[in-house]
């Protein structure tokens, strides 16, 4: 049971931005912005660095969800990022995707512990300063999402299915039009009592 | 030297800020609605949760911005701020805080840290799920903000003066307007050009 009442109907972080919609807005455009948006890393990229790092810090809830997602820009390739998740070192992506998340796996330890070396090993497979950049803040968000839903002990869907559903919505519409949706539904609601 | 090129002027944050104003809006919005809009816990007492966290994930440039913000809504107050960052349980603070901060204590630790009986002791103390929920919160988003600055090897000023002299501005006008200024400081000076 989570440590607050929320919406039982909601899990994970869908029942904390039903709770707080303040909080909710700035934090879908971040993830909108981070994942979503038109970039040098592809989104199959991004999302698999925000798996990661959630399979890091042991989050449940944002590994399977981010996971489905990825698996849909992957057409499908869940074995990938399983691969991902268990030892991205030996997994099926790229030398430069790697480096990455070397670096993002450094970030959920904590910030110093990103190396000029990790950098430059990044750099020597061609990232950019944004890419960098992108990846290092990508890491350190899902370090706050991760805490968010774990802390305040949300549920979370045990089947795979559930998952594979919802990824499909948010992999095709992104965070924040996925969001305004849903606040648009939950004001009708509220007009309408 | 930071890992990625930035105005060497701003430090800390402020630097990341300039680079990506993308997310730059985001996180400012996020920072504005949990430390600086009116609600039941006062700013004092939010920016000390913040300042405690950044200290506890050894964060120097957010510790001493947040520390300096919190000594000012404490009326010039330092020794309060540096009692709190040593041992809350021993500072000068309601008993409240004090369980709002072990909150936050083991939310820095991970999500799964924060026990039931954390959430019971600050019930007892009158803490409300909208106060639980924020610290939470609070705690989740300086594990980001932390890690974004120290993971990019940002340069943080070391004298305490130039952190209160920018604590006064954005103690009285927030994040958010603070964030603004700057945005169209910057327009202007790029169409000016």
């Amino acid at each position: 049971m989570a440590h607050i009442k929320l919406d039982e109907k909601l899990p994970g972080i869908r029942g904390l931005f039903a709770f707080r919609p303040e909080t909710a807005m700035p934090m879908s455009e971040l993830a909108e912005v981070l994942l979503h948006t038109p970039g040098t890393l592809s989104m199959a990229e991004r999302e698999l660095i925000a798996t990661y790092v959630s399979s890091q810090n042991d989050c449940f809830y944002c590994q399977s969800s981010h996971g489905a997602i990825a698996a849909i820009h992957l057409e499908g390739n869940e074995e990938l990022v399983r691969q991902v998740k268990q030892n991205f070192e030996q997994a099926g992506v790229s030398e430069k995707l790697k480096a990455l998340l070397a670096i993002a796996g450094n970030v959920q330890k904590g910030g110093k512990n990103v190396t000029a070396e990790d950098v430059e090993r990044a750099r020597q497979q061609g990232a950019s300063d944004l890419e960098i950049h992108d990846t290092v803040l990508i890491a350190a968000a899902f370090c706050m999402y991760n805490r968010y839903v774990d802390g305040l002990a949300t549920w979370a869907p045990q089947d795979a299915d559930s998952y594979r559903q919802r990824a499909g919505t948010v992999a095709r519409d992104g965070y924040l039009k996925s969001m305004q949706a849903y606040v648009k539904s939950v004001q009708a609601t509220v007009s309408g009592q």
